[in-house]
C-alpha cells in the first residue's frame, strides 16, 4: 500500500498516484461532478468524482487513492482525480453545525456543549494550535535562561494561600484541597534549582460566572532567585512574552493567518507606571478619581492600556507597586514606601495578563507578615522552613494560558480559548 | 556593581575580580585558611579566606566578590581569593542532614519529610534535572512528528474509566472526580488534531502503599490517528523513547555524570513478544507455568526483561497482545484472535514503563464492548458522541515520568524521583 500523503502536500505530487486520508469535510454535488473535500491535520484536499458518485456523510473518515492533477481552483492548487474512496469507519452522525462553513455558525454554548466535534472546525482548532505554540515559546525561552521544569502536587493538605475558593477533596478519608497555584512549591524550588518553571493546571472554586474566570486553567509559572528586585522579574517576563509571540509566528503561522490575528510587537522595554502614578493619570484624564482605592477597576485597566498604546505605541503595560493591602502576605514591600509593594501586573490589550513580583525571602519577615495578618505560623510550617533554611531574594510570575490566547485572538470569553472549560455550571464534556 | 558570575564560569575569569552568589554549601576551617564553598545553579565555587575568618552557617545565602586565581585543587580549577562576603539573608537553620556530603546521609523518609531543603543536595537535585530533560525530549520528539499539545480537564463529572481508585471532589456542591488519565479527552482530540499529546498530573486513589504507586504522578500521554494497528503506535513510542534518552544526554550530562547513570541504548527496533509467547517462554525456562493467567506478575516482567537483555541485548522489551480481559473496554481486540488485544506494555529494565495500544474507533464497537461488560452507554454519552461523529483507527500510549526516571537511575522507590510525593500516608510537604 502506498504511504499516506498529507492534504497540503498534494501540489508536490502532481502526476503521481497518492493516498490521502481524513474526514469528509464537505461533499458538494454539482451537475456533472461531485467534490469531496477531505480534512486532515495539515489542511484540506479536494477529491473529484463523477457527478453520480456517492460520497459518505460529512465527518466520516475515509481514505482516497487517486491521481494528483494541478488545478488552480482547488485548495493548494492541486486535486485528486479518478479516486477510489474507502471508508475507514462507519458513516458519521451529522454534526450539530456545519464544520465546513468558513465561519463558525454556532453560539458559544453550542460549541462548548459539543466541543469534541465542534473543535474540529478549522477556525476553532486553530485557536489551540496558537495556544500550543505560545506554551512552546514560554518553555524554550525559560529553558534558554537556565530554568528547570518541575511538576508539583495538585493535592495539598491545607488551603493556605488564600482560604477562599478552594475545592475540597476526600483524600483517603482526610480533608485535602486542590492547589490554587504552585506558589509555595515554586518558591521552595528556587532553593533547589534557583530558576524553576511549571506548566500545569490550577484550580479555583470561582463562585462567579464571568467571561474571565474558570474553575481550572493552565498556569505558566516561573520563579527565580538572586534578583535585585521585581524589575529583574519583569525583565525575564518581557523576554518570555517576546518568546511566546515569536513562537506563535514560527509554529502557528497558518493558524494565525486563518484567524487573521495580528501579533503584538513586544517593545524592548515594556512601559511601566507605578500604581500611584496610574491612579493620578486616571484622575487627571478620565474625570473619575480612583485615588485611595487599593486596586484597579477593569475599566481603569482598559483605560491604562489605551493610554500605553497612545503614548508609548505598546500593547503591553506594566503597572508596578500595587498596594500591599491587596497582595498576598509573601509579597515584598516597596523599600521606603511599605504601603506599596515590589509587585506588578502586566496589562495586555486592556486586561491583566500576568501577576508577579518580588517575594519576601527572610524567615523573620514571613513571621512578621503572618502576625500582621493575624495568621498562625503553624499553618505554614513546611513553607516557613524553606526560608529558615536560607533563601535568596527571589520573585516570579504566572501567566494564564487561556487568557493569553484570548487576548491574542481578541476573544471576548476565556471559554473560547479553553478546550473543555470547567466553571460554576459546566462539568462536561 | 559587577554582574554576577556563575560558579562554574570561574575558570574563564582567572585574573579578574568577579561576584558570585549562592548558598554556603560547606564551611571548612583549616589551621591557616578557611574555605567557603558556594553552591549555585551551575555548581560549586571555592572561596578562600584567612584562617580566622567567620563564615556564615551552611545554607545561608551570600554573595562573594573577589579575585579569581587558578588552583588545580579547587573545583573546576579556579577559586576566589581576597573575598568580601555579604549575606543576602539571615543565617540559615542547620539542615536535617549535611547537604555537602558526597552521598546522601539520610533515609528516604527523612528526605521526603524535609524535601524543600533536602532536594538541594546536588545528587537529589540531579534526579530532577534528568527528569526535566526527559520531558523536554518527549515534547521535542512528538512536536517534530506533528503532535499538538493539549491541556485537558482534571476535574470530571463521572468516574467512568475505571470506577475504583478515584478521588471525589465537592464541585460547587455537586460530586465530581479527579481525572485518572486524559484518555477520553485525548481520543476526542484525535478527531481535532489527529495527533495530540499532554504532559500533566493524573490522580489515582491507590489504597496500597507500594514502591511503584503514587496518588499523583506525571503522565506523558500521546494519541494518534490513521494507524494500521498498535505497531504504528509502538513505532512512534520507540522514536519518542529514543528522543527522551537523547535529550537526557544533551541537556543533563552533568547530572548523569554525578549520578553515574548509564543511559540505555534504544534499539532501532525494540524486540517484541506476544503475551502468549511470553508465557510460553516463562513456562519453558523458569519452572513456573503462568499460562492461563490474564496478566504478567512483576517477577515475570523482570524475567522477561532479563531475557530481552540476554537474547537481544536490549534494555527494552515490548509485550504485545495482552488478554482483553485485563484491558479497558476501549481496547481494540486482536483481529482473528479476540481473546487477545492490539495492546502492549513496554518493559524497561525489569518494570512496566508504558502501556498503550490501538483503541476501538467504531461507535458500534463501543456499544458492543460496553454491553458485554454490562455498562450503561448513557454514562458515556459525551465519549460515545466522539465515535458517532467519525473517528479514524487510532491508538496511543502513556509514559509515567517518575517511573521513567526511576528506571533510568535504578531507583528502587518511585518516591525517589518525585519532588513532593503524594500517597496513602503523605500529603505534605
Amino acid at each position: 500500500m502506498i504511504s499516506r500523503s498529507l492534504a497540503t502536500s498534494l501540489p508536490e505530487h502532481v502526476g503521481e498516484r497518492v493516498r490521502v486520508a481524513g474526514w469528509v469535510h464537505r461533499a458538494r454535488r454539482l451537475k456533472s461532478v461531485t467534490f469531496a473535500v477531505l480534512r486532515d491535520r495539515s489542511g484540506l484536499a479536494q477529491v473529484v468524482l463523477p457527478g453520480s458518485a456517492e460520497v459518505p456523510p460529512e465527518e466520516t473518515v475515509v481514505e482516497a487513492t487517486g491521481l494528483v492533477v494541478a488545478n488552480p481552483q482547488a485548495p493548494g492548487g492541486a486535486e485528486l482525480v479518478e479516486p477510489v474512496i474507502t471508508p475507514l469507519g462507519e458513516p458519521a452522525r451529522q454534526p450539530v453545525f456545519d464544520l465546513y462553513r468558513p465561519g463558525v455558525p454556532a453560539s458559544l454554548p453550542t460549541v462548548l456543549d459539543n466541543a469534541p466535534i465542534a473543535l474540529r472546525h478549522p477556525k476553532l482548532r486553530a485557536r489551540f494550535e496558537i495556544a500550543a505554540a505560545g506554551v512552546a515559546g514560554f518553555r524554550s525561552t525559560v529553558d534558554g535562561l537556565g530554568f528547570v521544569e518541575a511538576h508539583t502536587p495538585k493535592i495539598v493538605g491545607s488551603a493556605t494561600e488564600s482560604g477562599a475558593n478552594v475545592f475540597g477533596i476526600d483524600y483517603f478519608g482526610r480533608p485535602a484541597y486542590l492547589a490554587q497555584s504552585p506558589q509555595f512549591f515554586k518558591q521552595a524550588l528556587v532553593g533547589v534549582f534557583e530558576r524553576v518553571y511549571e506548566v500545569g493546571p490550577v484550580f479555583r472554586a470561582e463562585p462567579h460566572d464571568t467571561t474571565r474566570h474558570l474553575a481550572q486553567y493552565t498556569s505558566l509559572d516561573a520563579e527565580l532567585g538572586f534578583i535585585s528586585d521585581h524589575r529583574d522579574v519583569m525583565s525575564v517576563l518581557r523576554t518570555t512574552i517576546a518568546g511566546m509571540v515569536g513562537s506563535a509566528a514560527d509554529r502557528a503561522g497558518a493558524a494565525l493567518d486563518l484567524l487573521a490575528v495580528e501579533l503584538p510587537v513586544v517593545p524592548e522595554e515594556i512601559p511601566a507606571v507605578h500604581f500611584a502614578e496610574a491612579q493620578e493619570l486616571i484622575a487627571r484624564h478620565t474625570g473619575e478619581d480612583p485615588r485611595g482605592e487599593p486596586d484597579l477597576a477593569p475599566a481603569h485597566e482598559r483605560w491604562l492600556s489605551e493610554w500605553a498604546s497612545r503614548e508609548h505605541g505598546s500593547d503591553f503595560l506594566f503597572v508596578t507597586g500595587y498596594p500591599m493591602a491587596k497582595r498576598p502576605f509573601y509579597t515584598h514591600p516597596e523599600p521606603g514606601n511599605p504601603r506599596y509593594s515590589n509587585s506588578f501586573d502586566l496589562l495586555f490589550r486592556g486586561l491583566e495578563l500576568v501577576t508577579g513580583g518580588q517575594r519576601l525571602h527572610r524567615h523573620s519577615d514571613y513571621l512578621a507578615a503572618l502576625a500582621e495578618r493575624g495568621e498562625d505560623p503553624q499553618s505554614y510550617v513546611d513553607y516557613l522552613g524553606v526560608f529558615a533554611g536560607g533563601m535568596p531574594p527571589h520573585g516570579g510570575f504566572a501567566i494564564g494560558l487561556e487568557r493569553w490566547t484570548a487576548r491574542l485572538l481578541g476573544a471576548a470569553n476565556i471559554r473560547e480559548t479553553t478546550l473543555f472549560p470547567r466553571d460554576l455550571n459546566r462539568l462536561s464534556p
